[in-house]
């Protein structure tokens, strides 16, 4: 019982309070975040770990959330190996020379503990910080579908063409792609395990634009071979993805401890098809006007929760660059009163 | 049984093959378009009868389409009161001064046959043009929420922060706006009908940005009304948006005769949903790798169709700017002749 509240509701165990995080809660939309910073490339503030480690214990102390994440990015294995990625700010992950054929799978060698030593020492830092409050931390990493949709497109994209015509055109090649990226990825998500993390989350953000048949085909067999992968570390994992509702059954088959889910499926719905433990899933949209809208908004997604254990309260994405802080903290308050009606 | 197959085919009625059109078929992916068009303004170009009605019939000629759609853009009425609406190229709709109290809401008067005579003069040509082939004309417009998305947002948007804010923190506000949009919608649609267009397309295409509370709450009785003022008419009518499979159930409770779908959900899927003639739903991402994987693309779609009656072919979300014309000419064929599996 005295495990962190977080964890428990991971497991779907019993719990004296909702327990609550943000994706992206660290770093975007903290004043002391943006002053911390300044203006250089993100990745640079990521690969410094005194500062990461800063940047992901702010939300902590600030909101008093029920878990740290990482202040990293999907594409920061990749960035370790030299792929050739930058973050372009207002745009997101651009690469250089996109994934294009089979030659640039040499380009994708496994991912050494020396690769990501700057991560590491982040979560070394960040563990020693958290102790004392017995805060677990959070590692992630992208899902090998939406990473693959990064190294092929090269840039952000509504339509995700490119990797839809090479996964079709050329499906040895794509399962070859995803073989190098379940390898990364495995790597990555142990390495953080292994230095402290007790939580692990992937994101398939972008599975929402597959059909189910390209899902099942396409995504869902590197999702499941990484989530295997990871099991014996007996940390508890979750899946997200945007747009999900037509996969989450099949995305819920990938065997994660819990699943995320978005504002456009009802959390009442997306619980009796995830069929386990699940995170959301208020729209971030709707914390940006103001500390009373963002709590209605917040107790209407508590009310669709219900009393049930096996809940862990989140955005149905991640913070909104906009968001007032003042809205983050008080829908933690309102999740830590009020939430599954008050338990105790 | 001599009404046009897409006629038939949208009220559920038997067909002799599957009719097939393509959103946005008008303009954007065709040389022949590129050619005419230049490089001006696309209300330009919209506002330009004689052009607006070669652009609206190239792709009936190419392709062998069973229906027109209009060569024109859901923000051509508000342009023609005077709104302040400019479309950007590689940008979309941009107003200048975006809806933001009840000040506006005059700003939104009623639109008059004379407002939009530059699309009426284009409906005239091309129900002429079509006259011999008897070829009918799809009219169409947005649905109020996503006419109000526009109008409040004042730029694209992937978060609708400020739209969902409006409807949240004064909802008297944000029905009195689409009050005013209804008006005007209706308006339009009976223009087009009038001067000869034989089926209307409502887009609600960022219905999907909302929760189902939300929808059935701000989006579904506007579009209702809508369609209950357009039923005296007697031509079919076509809801659609994407990212919908949440939504499906209650858009088709707002009483359209076709339901059109995203290929998100599969289509046997979306028919049980809907209970009621669909449209759909190729992934235009799909017609990007060559005519083979288009047609390899299409027979999955009308694999999914069936051979139930009440069914109409198109693409999941509008034609895709790269698309190679020769890949939807072939799509067009293999649905002509294998449609519901040759049905005879």
């Amino acid at each position: 019982m005295n495990d962190p509240v977080f964890l428990r509701a991971c497991r779907g165990e019993s719990v004296d309070r909702v327990p609550v995080w943000f994706m992206r809660q660290a770093g975007r939309s903290l004043p002391e975040y943006r002053a911390l910073r300044g203006t250089g490339s993100i990745l640079d503030a990521i690969a410094d770990p005194a500062l990461a480690c800063e940047v992901t214990l702010q939300p902590v102390r600030r909101y008093g959330v029920d878990a740290a994440v990482l202040f990293s990015d999907i594409v920061v294995p990749y960035h370790a190996i030299d792929f050739g990625v930058d973050v372009v700010p207002g745009r997101g992950p651009v690469i250089a020379q996109p994934f294009r054929d089979a030659s640039d799978l040499a380009r994708l060698r496994d991912l050494t503990d020396a690769d990501v030593a700057h991560v590491t020492q982040t979560v070394d830092l960040v563990v020693e910080s958290l102790a004392a409050n017995d805060t677990p931390l959070i590692g992630f990493a992208g899902a090998p579908f939406t990473v693959a949709s990064y190294l092929v497109e090269g840039a952000p994209t509504r339509d995700f063409a490119v990797i839809k015509t090479l996964m079709h055109a050329d499906p040895a090649l794509f399962d070859r792609l995803l073989d190098r990226l379940v390898a990364i990825t495995v790597a990555f998500l142990r390495a953080q395990v292994a230095h402290g993390a007790r939580a692990l989350q992937l994101f398939d953000s972008w599975a929402g634009s597959l059909t189910r048949d390209e899902y099942a085909r396409f995504a869902l067999p590197a999702t499941q071979r990484v989530v295997e992968a990871v099991a014996d570390l007996d940390v508890p994992t979750i899946l997200f993805g945007v747009g999900t509702g037509e996969l989450l059954t099949l995305m819920s088959s990938a065997g994660t401890s819990v699943m995320g889910i978005d504002w456009r499926v009802d959390l009442d719905e997306g619980r009796r098809r995830c069929a386990k433990p699940v995170q959301g899933n208020l729209d971030p949209a709707r914390c940006l006007g103001g500390v009373e809208l963002g709590v209605a908004a917040a107790r209407e997604v508590l009310k669709r929760a219900g009393t049930e254990s096996g809940y862990i309260f989140n955005l149905g994405h991640g913070v909104l660059p906009a968001t007032d802080p003042e809205v983050l903290e008080a829908v933690v308050r309102v999740v830590h009163d009020e939430g599954m009606a008050g338990v105790r």
